[in-house]
């Protein structure tokens, strides 16, 4: 392995996280509410790692692989979550260290789940520098440092491919630099104009960056005690309309901008996703309609949970954990389908799923008709054999280490099994709030350290989709060859 | 499709279950209890049925092939479940036609849930027909129409591929009707092994009958309210042992029979089964502790309930419920795993697991060195990539079925999560006793009709592996082409 470029790559990534601390440290400047020396620490690490590591480790090998990619992928994730974490430890707003890196993982992932006791405590600098995470997070650090810095050495591709959601990459642009600056521009867009409609409905600026933000990366961290059960029905309903929309394909906003209105709304994935959007919030209105007034504040209400859930934000208008348990059951299921390839959101992916039911269909007529020969399209495209097994593996895997960590979770004494699965769910999800005792009303502060550590890696691993992590975490594949 | 051969099939499948009714008749004439009338009556429709269709539909177009397999089967176990129900209903022991179908299917199944609130209220040779349907499900209906019948028709080969579980058939001889002579052989053998057993240890011939049956076809359904726990420490680690022991693969046996030791002790997934067994009665018995006297009692315990669940029985000694999180949940994992392919065990079978992570492994291997070529080794032979898609594939549906019979199972009103995701895959895995409200000491009686129906068919496939009943209710697969 090119040891060499991945370390140096990963000092790339601390370099811009420094850069990016400024944000936040402004902030602090603007309110002096004593975020300013402990943002400025960390930029200070940030930029003496950063630069030691590229001093270090630059080297004229080039080559990258698979296996480099996947490297710097999980190496530069957990080193800024680590360093990320500063800020909240130095100022003494999250001491303990465990607690800090979980609330920042949980950011960097867009999970959102929380191990704060009163979000209301926090100050401004740091609540900004906790959404900030999530709009990073969300269209992902490595894409930003392919946007954004000149002359980066080596294959980005596997970079890139290690670090973006859903079985296949699409490339907008013959440039990977292109790319990935496209992404980013259309993001940027959105994130501006859910912000522009959030001021215009009376949310004061602060309170919509924070919105905006976790919306953009369906993150989910907000900044009061009941999420946003006191905002105004207008506000709720612009942001149950910006998760639905950033859990759409980014590829299809950019087939928009280019004018291919067909293509955009040929996709098997979107409609399947808009699909499941509308027979869930009518299952669920039905189901919940006694619990409110009118009809009008049922489906808002139903709505915005369904898109908070599929979306794999984590806002709530409502505490849905007291809704009925065909209505809890469905926001479950949908904890696990996530939202589509390609946008901020976590899960399984849309696109996976209708690959899996479709290989199931055609395992079927096999059986049946064994001479006939089938093939599975997808999105208007023959799928080949590889991509399926790969996908049917993923799926197997996904299984796998959702039942090792809800294993893991159960040491935790005293909880119950609604909890412990809903938790591991949650956060391996990318979501952030489940049931009962980790339910929107509660949060992560009561579980021990060990099952903490336990979910942020859990997080990790669902964010980077899984084999980044494992790959990085085993052994051998330290191992020189 | 061969229609014609498939009704056939079926009511010869219904002489056979009349035959088999004698016994509970026998033991009604005996014991004199009230259920001669329901048994004469059932033995005379079941005749009258079964001499009907095999005249009306007797052909001379032996072709048979997978479909007409899967049709065979899954209207096979539903015309004996339908069939099997009526003495329960006609004794008025069970007046309601939607629970004494759930207890026939979960009989038949070898599930072991029940909606008896009092099973000793009730008669004897109602008793004695209850457990007998888990011995008949366990080794299955069709094999044993093959091992006994003369002159069957067709290539009942497909017949039995959709009845045994396990992702491959070993075919112990080159004949069928040898193959399904040894398993009987084989399983009468060991039943008659643990009844001597069980007698010896000072129970009575009745409650022998009754718990070897319920071992035999790692069913669950006893005569008692607290199930195994009145029973001798000795009674309990027999009944224990025999339960692990019905979990292995019957070709071992065969093996064994055959002096080829080696070849039996080489297994992979014996040793993976055992090693699983091993590894969770530690765990638990560290778990459970504090609650028991004793070390010795901690142990029996733990490896009771650990071979209850892993085997798919269902008998209990102790109400598990009641013990920490830690060792509910390892219980809930050990549902879904199974036992070994080829025994009488439901779940998802521990050569499918170790063969599902062999694939996922390979895949990682494969995104490190795309251009190694490696190949899956199991039981010693190289597993070919159609048997791994089928396995994978297989592993999705039975995920995304087990989703599905979560989702009508939360329409239950009133029901909280743990209780209707552990009674989905206590049924759908065929084990009976499922945690909160259907735990041991409780039952499904509470359940709505609907979903008890929706609980008897996840036991249904569960039992038959998924695809003969998936296909059977697909209205497409009922058209002609």
């Amino acid at each position: 392995m090119n040891r060499k470029m991945v370390y140096f790559l990963v000092g790339r990534i601390l370099l811009l996280e420094g850069g990016l601390l400024l944000l936040p440290l402004a902030v602090s400047l603007y309110y002096w509410d004593g975020g300013q020396i402990p943002f400025l620490i960390t930029i200070a690490l940030c930029e003496g790692l950063g630069l030691l590591l590229c001093r270090v480790f630059r080297t004229d090998n080039q080559l990258m692989f698979a296996k480099e990619g996947f490297f710097v992928t999980a190496l530069a994730w957990l080193s800024v979550s680590v360093l990320g974490a500063l800020p909240f430890i130095l100022s003494g707003e999250i001491p303990n260290f465990v607690d800090a890196f979980f609330e920042t993982v949980s950011g960097f992932t867009t999970t959102g789940a929380s191990i704060l006791r009163d979000v209301e405590a926090m100050s401004r600098s740091m609540l900004f520098w906790r959404s900030f995470t999530h709009w990073i997070g969300g269209m992902g650090v490595l894409v930003l440092m392919v946007a954004m810095m000149p002359n980066l050495p080596g294959r980005t591709i596997h970079v890139l491919r290690a670090e973006m959601p859903g079985p296949t990459m699409g490339k907008l642009s013959p440039k990977l630099k292109d790319t990935a600056k496209i992404l980013y521009t259309l993001y940027i867009i959105m994130t501006v104009l859910e912000l522009v409609l959030l001021v215009a409905g009376g949310m004061p600026l602060f309170d919509s960056a924070i919105h905006a933000f976790g919306t953009a990366g369906t993150g989910g961290f907000g900044m009061k005690a009941d999420s946003l059960a006191g905002y105004s029905p207008y506000l709720q309903w612009v942001i149950a309309v910006f998760m639905m929309l950033f859990g759409v394909n980014f590829n299809l906003y950019f087939l928009l901008v280019l004018r291919r209105f067909k293509s955009a709304f040929r996709s098997e994935e979107l409609w399947t996703y808009l699909g499941v959007i509308l027979a869930a919030t009518a299952l669920i209105s039905w189901n919940v309609r006694p619990m409110f007034d009118s009809l009008g504040d049922t489906l808002r209400h139903a709505f915005f949970q369904v898109n908070t859930i599929s979306s794999t934000t984590g806002f709530s208008t409502v505490n849905f954990d007291e809704w009925p348990t065909l209505s809890r059951m469905i926001l479950v299921l949908l904890m696990f389908l996530g939202a589509c390839a390609g946008s901020t959101a976590g899960g399984l992916k849309v696109s996976r799923a209708v690959l899996l039911f479709k290989t199931v269909r055609r395992e079927i007529r096999h059986m049946l008709h064994p001479r006939a020969v089938t093939s599975i399209r997808f999105e208007g495209k023959p799928v080949d054999s590889t991509t399926l097994i790969s996908v049917i593996s993923y799926f197997s895997i996904y299984i796998g280490l959702f039942a090792f960590f809800w294993f893991l979770v159960s040491f935790q004494p005293g909880f119950d099994g609604v909890s412990n699965f809903s938790a591991v769910a949650a956060c391996y999800n990318n979501i952030g709030p489940g049931l009962n005792l980790v339910g929107p009303s509660l949060g992560y502060w009561h579980y021990t350290p060990f099952i903490k550590l336990v979910l942020a890696f859990a997080m990790l691993f669902g964010r980077l989709e899984i084999y980044p992590m494992l790959i990085t975490l085993s052994p051998s594949a330290w191992l020189k060859k």
